[in-house]
């Protein structure tokens, strides 16, 4: 009898899409726009959902004010105002796509959560662009 | 050739977290201010997910007007404009978090909805947090 | 050369309406619902505006952060989670409806900010049902 | 380590529910208003989500500008601004119900998308009702 | 001390736009694929806002439950599931622009609500499109 | 007899706060966060409202596809995926607060819609975070 419990959170970055095994004539015609040397931005929204059993003392599958403060420190703290291919050494040599954007979150918080409990991490880049890991 | 469909409806209630097991100075260092003695509440906002074939005569996996009717007559009645521990007799020994209440309305419909369907039930206690049971 | 600069946030109550020169049956027939003697409640959603000259110096009409504090403290930390009738003096004597809810707020702001910037408050009290003081 | 992308997009229609093979107090009976003979209309809003492993070199599932773009010349050419029932071949002997264009969509899309990624679409035939295929 | 309150409901029509005293080619160049024959439809969402002093007794500019009613069978029941064109006879001679449903929408609640009583509507016609009458 | 038509789009681009006329420390203490020196990012949200008579003919203030064009040519192009502080050359000399972009976007859409119609621009950082110009 497991439940799924979600929370949104956000934080707003800069990034710049491109393969610095590449030239830039490839970045341009593979990454179009978002291969602006100056970078660009977005406000990511992301949802962090997390499956297990309710505690029947609680009525919790997990308390939302641990979860939002996980989230706070490991997410928000490190990518909030951000440079994302400058500020955040993960994306030294790799692509800040939303797609790796994503499992980036999840590890981070799969490090901080019971393993009884699965995650998964939804990350909007904007309104109508979103990805979630692990699939569904 | 299964397909999902899914029907958004709210109700607006009361509620307080606490467990009638525990001291007050438990409950007020697990529950904090969802705890207050008084009561706070939400605005719940809730999606019934519908899983089956199509009916090929009518294009429906469940007509949409008997969905809604089940969710008015047995979830919005019963829930909306209440104080869930004190007017609903379910919470009396069960703690009524988003959790138990999605499982509350899950059992509910699953009364009306034909045992050839699947349902499951998503409720957002706030916009910013939500439950589905079952579970993703 | 005017801008009005706003901020949403959020805060959830319990209320009921009722007007206690009354007797319970002409409540009951005034207020329907949102009279029931246990409480219901909202997620109250609200957009606080602010009207001004921008200072050159900053670019800001009125700095967000400044404006994110003055509402959590005098706003969030009074009435989330918080039973209006029961909670909060101010109500001992006057109905906790949106409309006056929302000149409430605007009361306890308008204390706090600069008379040369006008302000204004947008309160939800369901996603369909909203209020605004000073009127449009 | 399979993540899942998805892109929203819309479109306007008109369309009517009847079946040719009833009556018309039958389709009166079962389909209510949706059936009126002169038609009515929505705003479809669709998610497709595209499923399968990041390619390392650029760091996508799919490429967003791709997908944008068979999603504007196989969907939004085809059904925007049109009368499902009179201008689309497909709906002359099938129910243009939310769940048949949600198949009808899929299809469309499974035949411009490589094999080795899944699909699903959601349509949201208003913002309180929508369907998702394969189902959840 | 006045108050503006504000009710959101939401209708389903088909329409089309085209001039009656133009030639097919000139409501084509101007209307585009709006001017489809075959109509195309939309989700629209409207706001009505009305504007007064708080009655006292109550702490309501306006009952909600009462705007509601009014919004109900003035609007929806009259547009709801319905072909503008065809159906509505207001719109025999007047194009059933965004613009000119708002100015109907206003015109049969403007005979139903108090002359004391400030009323405005904004009508989306889609998630991007929206008007408003009166002017802001 | 005036009528507010409105229309959404939306522009992702990176920016930094910062006074160039004042130290480090100043620009830290006044700007904070929003004054790292790699720059962080938005997707920006803005809505262009235009006031005018309803042109008889067309039912239309303004044709929504040549304000979209205009939204597009002159907004989208110019700051979509771009460095605010960096590309634009506007922002040379002025911050890019929401405020100041604001009034940048209202004078590029001042410059190519009639003088008969008055525009007003609302500009969203972020879903929490908005300005308008003229304000209210």
């Amino acid at each position: 009898m497991e439940v799924t419990v979600s929370r949104k959170a956000h934080f707003n970055a800069a990034h710049r899409l491109f393969n610095k095994n590449w030239s830039d004539e490839k970045n341009e015609s593979v990454f179009g726009k978002c291969n602006n040397s100056n970078y660009h931005g977005h406000n990511y929204e992301m949802i962090v959902s997390v499956t297990g059993k309710i505690n029947p003392e609680t009525g919790y599958v997990i308390d939302m004010g641990v979860l939002k403060k996980f989230i706070k420190d490991e997410i928000e703290e490190r990518l909030d105002h951000k440079n994302l291919n400058l500020d955040i050494e993960y994306f030294a040599d790799i692509i800040p796509s939303a797609e790796n954007i994503c499992i980036y979150i999840h590890t981070l918080l799969r490090n901080k959560i019971s393993s009884e409990l699965d995650i998964s991490v939804t990350l909007y880049e904007t309104p109508r662009n979103f990805v979630k890991y692990p699939s569904n």
